[in-house]
Formats: C-alpha cells, structure tokens, sequence
C-alpha cells in the first residue's frame, strides 16, 4: 500500500476531546474517526487491525467448534417481550418503528434470537453441545461515550451461544470458551484476567469478565494479593473472618441519647466522637415492584448495589419515599432496626457489639443495640469491599482494587432464557427439555483500542506485531531521488511476493515527518531505504519495540525481513 | 464440518410463505431463515456463501485500488438534512432516537458520510483518485418485503465510492468499478448485463444497473433485439423515426364534439370508434412542491414517472387537486391542451396529426387540434416503452421487455453531494474545488439468492463451485459400519488436510435422505464411501451439475477430488 494514496491522514495534535492516551493516538493515526458522539468509523488502517482481531478471535471459535453464523441488527419486539427485556433494556438501547407501527430494537445483543432458532434448528439431544457466534453490530444508548472506542454507541461484538442437554454440559461449554478467551486476548497482546463478575442484565448466576488491568478503565477490579482471587467490585466479597469476631457482652438494655439534628453517619461521629464503625446504618430502600425492605450495615460500609439487587432479584433499586418511612414505623435521619415493621437484610458484617442506632423517633438514637437480640433479620451480603480487606478465597491475603477495561465477558445462563421462551428439544428419555445456555461476548472495537492503551510510548503506537495493520513499514528517503525510489519499489514489489505486508511512504516528505509518523503508526518493523544507505548499498531495519537499529546488505533485506515477520506470533 | 452437528436442518417441503424458487430452495437448506418479515439470519451453510460473495467482492474491489474501511450503522440526522435526504427518505428508512432526542437513521446509503471523511483525511487533489468501499448493513423500511433475500428490510451492502478532481477522473474511476462488477458477477456464478438506469434517490445523470434475467425479478429491462441497447423501463427511451411522421395537412379547425359522460380514453374510443392513437391523452400533475404541469401525450402511451420525475427534478409526482384544475382553465375527465393556463409538457410521441383531445368543458372534446398549431408546450421524452418499440440506438432493432433482478448498481453523480456539503479539496492550481464523485453498491444476501434462482433444478441448488458452502458432500453410508465410517473418515482428513472444504454427512440416516440432501443442499461434488463400493475398494465421485457418476479406487481419491477441486474456477 503507498502511504501516498492512504484514505487516513495523520495529525500532529489530537484533537482536544481526546481523552486518553489511546484516545490521541487513535485519532492522530487515522485508526477511526467520529461520525457522532460514539459512532466512529474504521479507517482503511484501523479496519485492518480490526480484521486481523476479528480473525484471531474467530480462529479460537472455530477451534472449540463453534460454528460462525449472522443475525441481524434489527430485532423484534415481540421476541424481547417474551423475555421481559423489552422494557428492561429501555433506558440503554435504540428503538424504531416500521411505517405500520412495529417496533424493533437495534440488537443490544441476541439470546432471544438464537434461542428461537435453536427451537427451529436443533431438535434433538443428539445436536448438542452447540455453539455458534457472529459478529454483528450492536447499539447501545450510552449518556456518555467515552474516550474514543473504550465505551461508544454502535460497536462489532462477537458474540457466541451454547447450547447444551444439561449443566454438566454448559460447565464443558463455559470452560471451553474460558479457555478459548484466555487464547484470544493472549494472541492479540492483551494481559486480561479473568474476574468474577455480576450477570446483571444476562440473567443466570455463574459469570466472567476478562479485564485488562489500565489506569485508563472505568472498571473496579478486586484482586488478592495472595491467592488468585479476582473478581468485579460488583461481585466481590471479602473474608468471613472479619464478619461476627466482637460480641457485646453484658450489654445493658438499649437506651435513648438525644442526638438533635445528627442524621448522618459523618454527623453522628463527630457529634459522639465516635469511629462511624460504633453505629449502625438502616437504609430503607424500595424495589421495581415497591416492595420494601431495610438493609442493616456497620456504619462505616456502603451497601453495593450490584449485590443487593441481585438479593432482591431486581433490576433497580431506590431509596424508599415518605409513606414507606410510615408505613414501617422509621423516621428519616432516625431510622434504626429496632421495631421497625419492614423485612429486615442485615449484612453479615454487622457483629455482635452494642451499636448505637437509630431510633425510629426524631432527633434520637439508642445505644447498646445488639443485632439478634434486639432485632432480628435476614443475614446477606451486601457491603462493598475496600482495598486491604481479607481475601475471601484464601482467608490471608488482602485485597488491592485496580482499574481495568471489560474487554470480554462470560455468561452461563442456563435456563433462563429457554425457560421463558418454552424453548426445548427432545431429550434422551424422550421428554420435552429446555436449553441450558451460556452466553459469550468480545467488543472487537474496544480490544483495539485497549491494546492502543497498553502498548505505546510517547511517540506513538507500538503495535504487536499479529494485529498491526501492516508488517513494515518502508520509508524513501526521499522518494524522488531515483536509485532511491527504484531500490525502495524493487524492496516492497519483493516483500509482497514473500507476502509480507507492507506501508510504503511514497509521499515527498521530510525524514523528519517520515520518522514520526512511523513512531506514531507504529508498525512493527521499519524499514528505510535512503541516500545515505545505499552509499553503503544497505538498508537500515528497526524493530518499532527497540531502540536499535540495523544496517543489512540490500540484497539480503528482502529474505531477513521475510524471516523475521515469520518469526512473529500468529 | 460433520453434518450431524450443522446448526441448521433440511426441510422436505417449503413453508407455505415460500415465493420463488430460490427462496423455497433457501428456506428448506437451511442457507437463511427469517426472525420477522424481511429481516433473515444467515445459518452457516448461508453465511459460508455469504463469506465468498464478499470475498469476490474484496478482490475485485481491491484490484482496482480501493480501500477497505467500515462506517456505522447509525448516521445522525443533521449530516442527511444538509443534502435533503433526511426529508427525501422518510419512507423507506428507519429511524431512532437516542434518550436526549437526538435522532438518527439506520443507514440507507453512505455518500453523505463517506463525503464527511473525505474532507478530513483528502486534502489535496495528490491523493486522488480514490475510492474506498465498506460492508455494511443497510435498513430499508420496505412495505413488501418479497421472495426471502430478494427484497428484505435489512441487507449487507458493498457500497464504495470514489472521489475525483475531475469529471475525466469520475469517467476513469466510474469504467474501473463498470469492469470490477463485470469480474465480479462472472466469478460469482451471475450472467448479470448491464442496463442504463434512471439516477432515483443517488443523484447525478449517469447510473447502471447490472440486471440478471430471469422471471422472478420485479425490474423489466428493455434490450434491443440488434443493437447492445439494455435500459431499465423508467430510464428507456425508444427511436424518434416512431415520432412526428403523421402530418396533418389542411385540418380544419378544432371543432367540439358531445361526448357526454365519456372521461377515459377507453370510452371515447368505444363511443367515437377511434383508435386510442387518435386522442391526446392530458394529464394536469403536481410535484413535491406544489407546482402544476400539464403533460400530453398520445392516447396510447402513458407516462413514465421516473422519466417525468426527473425533468421536474422533484422526487414524487401526484395527480392535481380540483383547485388546480380550476386554476389551469381545465374540466377533470375533459382536460385538454388547447387554451390551457399552466405550464404544458408535450412528450415527442405527438406528432402532427389531426387528434381528439378534451374541450376544457363538461361533455365536450375537441376533433381536429394539431400540435404546434392549436396549442404549444415544450418538448418533453416522457412516455413509457412498449414491447416492439424501435431500438433508439440502432433504430432497426426492436425492444423486448424482460424481467431480471437487479444484482447491483453504480451512480457517477458528480458534485451532488459535494456541493450541498461544501466538500472541497485543495487542486493543483491552489483554487478549492468540490470532489467530483460515484457510488457502487452491491447487495450480497440478493446475490446469494439470485444464484440460487438461476442455480437450481427440481431437485434443489446447484452452486457454482466458486461460491458453493462446501467444495465437497462426503457421504458415508451407512454411518454405523465400521469399515464405511474407518474409511469415510480417512478420506476426510486426507481431504481437509489438502485444503478441502469437506461437508461429512455422518448422520444416522438412510441412503434415500443423504442423497436428497446432498441433491437439496446441491455441494458441487458428491463423494460416497459405502459397504457396496468398498466391495470393489471404491468411492463413487458425482458432480452436482452432472447425470453420470464414477467409481474411483479408494487410494486414489483424495487426490482425483483435490485435482477436480483445483480445476474449478476461483
């Protein structure tokens, strides 16, 4: 390719909405541009990157098996609605309408659909295990896209489904695509690790992320520093040994201390002098449905959303409003476990100490509350977990949380959807039974430009070499002296027939701006054909990644830079 | 690929829905099914095909210099209304809303944004000339979506588009994509001609349509019977030796004639015994905005609206309302040329006879009005094209009509969109000049169904091997014999080892089934290990295409099926 004729062109300066490293480097080499706010389009450079992870990640697919398939972007409503996701997906997704008024979504992701054409497709248990995957675009509502292609509104995800008889072979399934995860992000260049994960919106209980640990991601990762316990702060848990070890004793019987006008924890604390732990927090909170509940913490612990809906079976939680406080008894500011008539959740961090609590009267609490004598409720887990909490997985280490880019997810589902959809084949015994799935998805746009993020320096990209666009990168210098353009054009017609992949920089440039703009583009081996050079009848090769170069007889060049592309991962 | 684990079914009978018969063959080969009314997923048999199409079209593409790239499906409001197609498309695409009200359509084309980048990433008339082209899916709000993927709400289009300095460049640019898409049909298996087109919702004065006959399709294409003329119906014209060669000499002057309740051409000719050649035919029309013309034509023609369309240069045209006709001076059912207040359209089909035309009064027309004489207008091409028409190229041929599908179509429109968008590059004498432009679509998932249409015998497809799912239906039979299956699945691997794309039927079914099924799914050689052959150590070999099969002995196949498969065209 002549860099001459490149539909991309490079900029000196990102424009000033850039927002990461990765987010510059994408816009200055001309990898995708915006259309909109979270649309972007590939260029010729970036779509080959692209092309060249969509291949990778289809090769571990059909490695497993899996069989590569299309569905569509727009997708029914009645189909959504048999699942409920039709309204649950609402404030995430984009809607249309045909001219007779039916509505469809643009996809947000496809289990509904391939499930009805497993029912179609797939009759028998003799079908089974199956997976299939395509690669389609999906819509997604983001109030915010951010930093280029990390968080955007249409993006290309692969997306894989099983199908098994049972769950011993959707824990086959699952591990097969774990594992063919694990290969995929290695091939590309990308160090994730796979974390514990909520299901949130994929139902199901059992689920994985694959995080690349950056400074540049929104995501809170909590990771053991002992043991390899890792998991989504969504998900996370910490050591039962810090649950229940203080056990009031001889605690006296729970009694007033007028605290005017204290109605949060901070105010507490400071107006007693006491640790926010001394205290407990009540939090009345309703559900969807307006189904009530309180949830009891230590007062120095958050409740996490993620967990407690998930308790709930909820898709949303909220504080409750002035006639639930009523209707259980609770005054705002004062509310505490004591006597109040509302199903009670109390996280199992709260010990056997006397707290001090709310006490359901204004301007006044009670000390001396003891949990379980006191009051009683449900034991959960629903605190959020803190960097040097213990492990729960080893009981030692301590947790540290990172941040990481979601750059794959896992889910095994079961039968959530096949349930809901009545969507069965016929089983070995003869009998009617439903699918158990799992779901699997990678955001090809967002692998490329995390890979960006975590592979460059301060002059530009530094790409591995089995997802850069081109190979080499082949500079003239200059282009228009004529033993230099013939021995560049004779170079790159002799690297294309070994069929290397090859950027020429054809254009009439400066060294200067020809040395920069292969830093920033960042293909792996450049190669410079110049004046200079051929007094020595050389050309100079140098790896992107290293900071020396080489001088290599003319003559060899063609077979060493060969060599040295087959040396490369796949 | 084992057959018994394909994700997709063979059907023995169609659904009732099933309208040609390509798309009976589609459905009950599992190459396609639909989740909704025009929106269809490809199964993998399908997307196989589907991946070869694309590939041709990659090729092709490539070889004449165009770039890959990928923009969005979504494509936001504001980009369409600076060249009036967000109005001008309102009903035939889908559209969408984001949660702040800011609305978008799922894209119908892409010149508007292909136009967006090419004024950031081209500068300077030295990186012309330029074509880049994507795969994309398209939404189309179609009220009829017909015969499974020949007609569809949703299809992956090859759209690419060049940019010139100049109309010379267009020329260049428009013949080198005419000659990719003559390769492309060709490798692909598709007799597809190339027929003059009317420029619809593109734009500009130049566009073809690359047709293939066959009468499934919904186009008629007009082709001389001598000459290379083929024209689309609403872009055809026919010989002006057919026009102006009755002179009417010494006609009287127009006299009135009762013809009391006589509105259609059809009831005067019954009533006054004429021809319908013997009358003019006056239609009062309005366009899209509101203005009033008056066409006449010869009692036997009638207009074509594509072709008056575009003289008008609106994009609809209606019959006139009761107001109009007031205004005009003229009589609904009695309308006639002859004193007429409005702009008057005369298509060249009158000539100088002496007709009958309406009076502009109730129950009264006109005998002995001439043209150019009794009333004047300007000289328009707007009547339809008949069946026996004079070719008006050659003149001496005649035209037949024939249906065909249209495979593709490509548009040099020129500055339509760059001036509307202010899209200019810098040219070689430092002036700002608008890039001078062409678009060139093909539909993939049609392709893949006209194939089949023009493919196929009573007993399912026949793909031409370039494009088939598989090069090769291995057939074991039966499956549960040791020695069949031990051999079956030798030659297998020796087949998939010399890079042969093998489909094994290793199903648990009769002879009868496989045979069907292998004739259905129509993979371009059939290859049979069963206990009868081996008997004489042999595979029978028989190609889709043909009545006769061969015995070849069993240590020789592999490679006679490696050779066979090499000889086929790419």
């Amino acid at each position: 390719m002549r860099q001459s004729k490149l539909f991309g062109r490079t900029l000196r300066e990102a424009p000033a909405e850039a927002q990461t490293p990765g987010h510059r480097l994408m816009l200055r080499s001309a990898i995708a541009k915006p259309l909109a706010a979270g649309l972007y389009t590939w260029l010729p450079l970036g779509f080959r990157v692209q092309k060249k992870i969509e291949q990778i990640i289809r090769e571990e697919q059909n490695r497993i098996g899996a069989q590569e398939m299309e569905m569509p972007v727009l997708t029914p409503a009645e189909t959504w609605k048999q699942t409920g996701r039709w309204d649950a997906l609402e404030p995430i997704t984009f809607r249309t309408k045909d001219h007779n008024g039916r509505e469809f979504m643009v996809s947000y992701t496809h289990e509904e659909f391939v499930h009805l054409h497993a029912m179609q497709e797939l009759q028998s248990y003799k079908q089974m295990p199956q997976i299939v995957y395509h690669f389609q675009s999906k819509g997604r509502d983001e109030a915010r896209p951010r930093a280029g292609l990390l968080r955007v509104r249409e993006f290309v995800m692969k997306d894989a489904y099983s199908f098994d008889v049972d769950q011993a072979g959707l824990e086959k399934s699952y591990a097969a695509e774990h594992a063919a995860y694990v290969r995929t992000f290695e091939r590309m260049g990308l160090d994730a690790i796979s974390v514990e994960s909520d299901t949130g919106a994929m139902g199901g209980d059992i689920a994985h992320e694959f995080q690349v640990l950056t400074e540049v991601g929104e995501d809170r990762v909590v990771i053991c520093t002992n043991c390899d316990y890792r998991a989504n702060m969504e998900r996370a848990s910490r050591s039962a040994r810090q649950d229940g070890f203080v056990v009031a004793e001889n605690a006296a019987a729970p009694s007033e201390i007028p605290t005017p006008g204290a109605t949060s924890i901070e105010q507490l604390a400071a107006s007693l002098t006491q640790p926010p732990a001394a205290f407990l927090k009540t939090l009345l909170l309703r559900d969807t449905k307006g189904t009530v509940v309180a949830v009891v913490l230590p007062g120095d612990r958050d409740v996490n959303e993620a967990k407690l809906r998930k308790i709930l079976g909820t898709s949303d939680v909220k504080f409750a409003n002035a006639a639930d406080f009523v209707a259980a008894g609770g005054v705002p500011g004062f509310i505490g476990p004591v006597g109040l008539k509302v199903r009670t959740l109390v996280d199992r961090s709260v010990d056997g100490r006397a707290y001090i609590a709310g006490a359901n009267k204004k301007d006044l609490h009670l000390r001396d509350v003891v949990s379980g004598r006191d009051f009683k409720g449900e034991s959960i887990d629903a605190h959020d977990v803190r960097e040097g909490d213990f492990c729960p997985k080893c009981g030692t280490g301590t947790l540290e949380i990172k941040r990481g880019v979601e750059v794959g997810n896992i889910f095994a589902y079961g039968t959530y959807y096949s349930d809901k959809m009545n969507a069965t084949f016929l089983a070995e015994d003869g009998t009617r039974q439903p699918f158990v799935g799992g779901s699997y998805g990678i955001g090809v746009g967002r692998a490329v430009q995390t890979i960006i993020e975590t592979h460059h320096d301060d002059k530009g990209i530094v790409w591995p070499p089995q997802v850069a666009p081109y190979q080499v990168h082949l500079l003239a210098l200059p282009v228009n002296d004529d033993p230099v353009r013939s021995k560049a054009e004779g170079l790159l017609a002799e690297l294309e027939h070994r069929g290397v992949e090859v950027l020429y920089d054809d254009r009439d440039e400066s060294a200067g701006v020809k040395f920069a703009d292969a830093d920033l583009l960042g293909i792996p081996l450049r190669v410079t054909v110049s004046k200079r050079n051929l007094k020595e009848n050389a050309a100079e090769l140098k790896l992107r990644s290293a900071s020396e170069s080489e001088l290599v007889p003319l003559d060899e060049a063609g077979e060493r830079i060969a060599e040295t592309v087959a040396s490369w991962p796949r």
